[in-house]
């Protein structure tokens, strides 16, 4: 999921994912979200190289942003505090789209087992590279690779959290009063 | 991974990572396995249902034994101590099979994007798993699922630990040493 812009990429991020909600991602076209979108299908694979870059195509772009989280952080601050501050970065990035785009992906990606897996794999890629990221600050590598499953972890279930809430107010609230509830539990 | 035991499941499962390891697991057929182990190729279908079978077949036995140890914990013990239970009785088991074993199992799966992601699938469901366990115990949906998901990042850490390190002396113990460490830097 990118920063949603409402611009040509973002149209067509918002027709796929309204056309897979309405008709499943396996029966949903590249002609038929360009068409949704206003724009030619030429247009749409400038933008994507396939449907399913549409829904997996942001996490490059996640990754950069935590990355540079953590580079960016005060040299002052201890894991606990730069893996909170990822969570955040991450739950500004994503909730920055529409809170039915979010949804439509997640609820897309809940459909198939092969969607599930891919997603799995592309989680698994950005706490990897944010593992790195907290090495890179002198974190032991074991204390790393948990601190960045418990971020992930963290996002997942505050984003859970927060679809499940129309009251709630951002993504990055329901993340960090996620974080905030479970962090004293895990020390 | 199951439980090691010196049967004919046993001998499959060390002659299929044997094979996989020396040859891929692609390139590997049930044929090949049950003549390295010594047995037919229906026996291996008795055992297995497929290939990839070998790899992932343990996960539902290693779920069973964590939500029994988690349903089976003090009501004294705080979602920490049942955290930690949960991770040492899943390097237990998984630490009850020869290291080689162990070790060609993670290796092989490396290999190909499709056992990952399999691979991934697994784990996820016996995070889920886990953390429905801890909610009967009446720990919080949120605290639950990221606290099972510290076990697997925990597991999966202390089993990369102890196979990098021939010295290192059980699974258990690497397990351990991984949550003794990080613990106190999560809360």
């Amino acid at each position: 999921m990118g920063r949603w812009e409402p611009n040509s990429h973002g149209r067509l991020q918002r027709a796929a994912l309204e056309l897979y909600a309405e008709h499943g991602f396996e029966a949903t076209t590249a002609a038929q979200i360009a068409a949704r979108a206003g724009l030619s299908e030429r247009t749409f694979f400038r933008h994507f190289a396939d449907k399913r870059e549409v829904l997996f195509g942001g996490t490059d772009a996640l990754t950069t942003r935590l990355v540079a989280a953590v580079a960016g952080a005060p040299a002052s601050e201890g894991v606990t505090a730069v893996a909170r501050r990822a969570a955040l970065t991450a739950a500004e990035f994503i909730g920055a789209a529409p809170r039915e785009m979010v949804r439509d992906r997640r609820d897309v990606i809940a459909t198939s087992p092969e969607l599930r897996e891919r997603d799995l794999a592309k989680i698994a890629l950005v706490a990897t590279a944010l593992a790195a990221a907290l090495t890179e600050r002198g974190v032991s590598e074991a204390l790393a690779l948990v601190a960045a499953d418990v971020v992930v972890s963290v996002l997942r279930v505050g984003l859970d959290q927060w679809l499940a809430n129309p009251a709630s107010p951002s993504l990055p609230q329901a993340v960090l009063a996620v974080w905030d509830e479970v962090r004293p539990s895990l020390g």
